[in-house]
């Protein structure tokens, strides 16, 4: 029998041995393992990014899927290695919130701490969990040896990210913020695709126009669009977004609902 | 039976989830695929550099090889999405050029747009095809579900990109590009080898040495060579030649045949 | 029966066609194969940083796992083509020191020049042998069509790098070098943790505080840990410590052992 896909998410890049490392671990204990890198290059501890990228790819592998990710700024300490179950899928990351973007719906999610020094490396380092922890309980679990209860035992609570959903501050307004700017500049929200029209504010700037894609689009106008993240994109045709906003992960954005006349319910300043 | 490699080739970068979450949707639908990237570091929207990558690439894997080259700066328009056959492999890209230095030679060709889009994920999103038509058109293709003629109709011509062989503008003169500059600055031109010796001229620059190999040239030397591309490469020992040089991928470069006593046949300006 | 895997190791970077058509050639001649990327960001030409990444990576690697390593500054002169044969595994690489540091304990290692043309691709260019040579003899092992001895007759010496280990100057002083600067700008020593207490001189910098983690030390404190490396590495928590020293790989470190007390056995200046 095949084993399952393992996916590796992490913020350890590629320039040095790490993922490689973890790779050969899997394989050691896991022979003929489909392995997946989703990325490597979460900036270094963010989960936010983290949280982003394993929530967008999730939901296009298959059941028994185990995603691994390793982004991991309390390596050392206290904070517990976790195994979620969630929708037909296994997780195993730090307890650290990274998941929790992929488990804010609405699905029941089982997690366990993972505490199973059985199926760990032999004398785990303090800074390579990955390696020591993480790759080989994967393995463990894709070569069929131990069931999720092997890991470990259930957790009631997961630690989550503070901040992940828009709040509504006053009537057709909310307060969101930037998840992600990607490799083309795209400049991703965590605004839903709102029913009515609606304009976008991110520092000095105001986006009103709206577009099914970026082809025909002037390249120096900045433009909202539903993107193949589900969520509002910004983007230029061509060109950077993030660049000609000025802006980073976690910056804050506007969402202003229109009166289907286009004009804002709320004067902007 | 073991499902035919599926190569892929982007210019999506590695920072992003987008080659993962293609690589799921593919072993969603094949499992047991075999997927390689050639590589994700195409610069963004430039065809010359992916039509450069698949066609060094593609020689070297089996017949049946399905390769997925995505440089789409069309996404969303009107460009047709290809599946392109020849010489016992299987090309699927958008129909913009990206392929053309792979299919510039003689042998024919047979082309398909890709228009089945019971094959292809529901909903397709309007900028993200490597996802949603290109990854499961070549997962359709590799688990036997669907012939070439199951993903849609023959097609008479497909675009080619302009310039891409040399011209001979006079007797004993061509002009050519630079395709790429590698990882170490090496310059690859768009010339094949001359029967007589030659020089070449890029901007001010002046290359009269040829050489076998690296080793032994002077580290400051700008020397040419026959490349693993085919083609002839310009480098410097240990050093970046196209840092010298002051160059980028599209610049001009101009081959002089000369006469065996090593004299050009023209005078140089 | 599975191929064993191959893992590859180089300084070729990603954004070039080079790796994808070494997988290319080794899928071609080894169906099945699978293929594990150490890194290909060595920096160019860099024989240290590649020694290490193939040592840190090659014993979390199951027995008969093929190492193809090509960090090659001498590609195409007389250096040879080497398989080393070590602790169950082999190790493809030119012989020019890289694998010296994963050979250099006490076990005995059997090398062999690559002399069998007829394994490697017909009309080999001389400045790609990953492509040419190492590829294609890395398959004709894999695939079980050649043995080791079929590659090519026994050698009595290899290349060896200097300076791999630290040097005792004077009794409690040792001086090291800068293996590896990590992604997180971890610095990795080539000192092995010793039984007395320590301090570390880096250029001006005297590090003094030695922890088993990250989690919990100061952000701008410079600290001393055994690294997952089995080495002692100096870090800084959430920070690049390499940046706070500037320095870079290969430079100077002194190792001074301390009397129980805490003191130097010796007066630091």
């Amino acid at each position: 029998m095949t084993p399952p896909i393992i996916t590796l998410t992490t913020d350890f890049g590629l320039q040095d041995h790490y993922t490689g490392t973890m790779k050969g671990v899997i394989l050691s204990r896991c022979p003929g393992a489909p392995i997946v890198d989703i990325t490597h290059h979460i900036p270094p501890f963010s989960l936010y990014a983290g949280a982003y990228a394993i929530s967008q790819a999730a939901p296009f592998f298959p059941p028994g899927t185990i995603h691994v990710v390793v982004v991991d700024p309390g390596v050392g300490t206290a904070r517990k290695p976790l195994l979620v179950e969630f929708e037909r899928q296994f997780f195993i990351a730090p307890d650290n919130g990274v998941l929790s973007l992929r488990l804010s719906h609405d699905a029941a999610f089982t997690a366990r701490e993972i505490t199973n020094r059985q199926l760990w490396l032999p004398n785990p380092s303090s800074t390579f969990h990955g390696r020591d922890i993480f790759a080989p309980s994967a393995a463990a679990l894709a070569n069929g040896s131990a069931s999720p209860q092997d890991l470990g035992p259930l957790l009631d609570r997961i630690e989550c990210l503070p901040d992940l959903e828009p709040i509504e501050t006053e009537p057709g307004i909310s307060q969101g913020k930037i998840l992600s700017i990607d490799h083309f500049g795209n400049v991703i929200t965590n605004f839903r695709s709102p029913a009515a029209t609606f304009s976008l504010r991110i520092g000095p700037h105001h986006i009103r126009d709206f577009r099914q894609s970026f082809g025909g689009a002037p390249p120096d106008l900045l433009f909202a669009y539903l993107g193949s993240s589900g969520y509002l994109e910004v983007a230029r045709n061509g060109r950077s977004a993030a660049q000609a906003l000025g802006v980073s992960p976690g910056d804050a954005v506007t969402l202003h609902l229109h009166d289907t006349i286009g004009e804002s319910r709320k004067v902007l300043p």
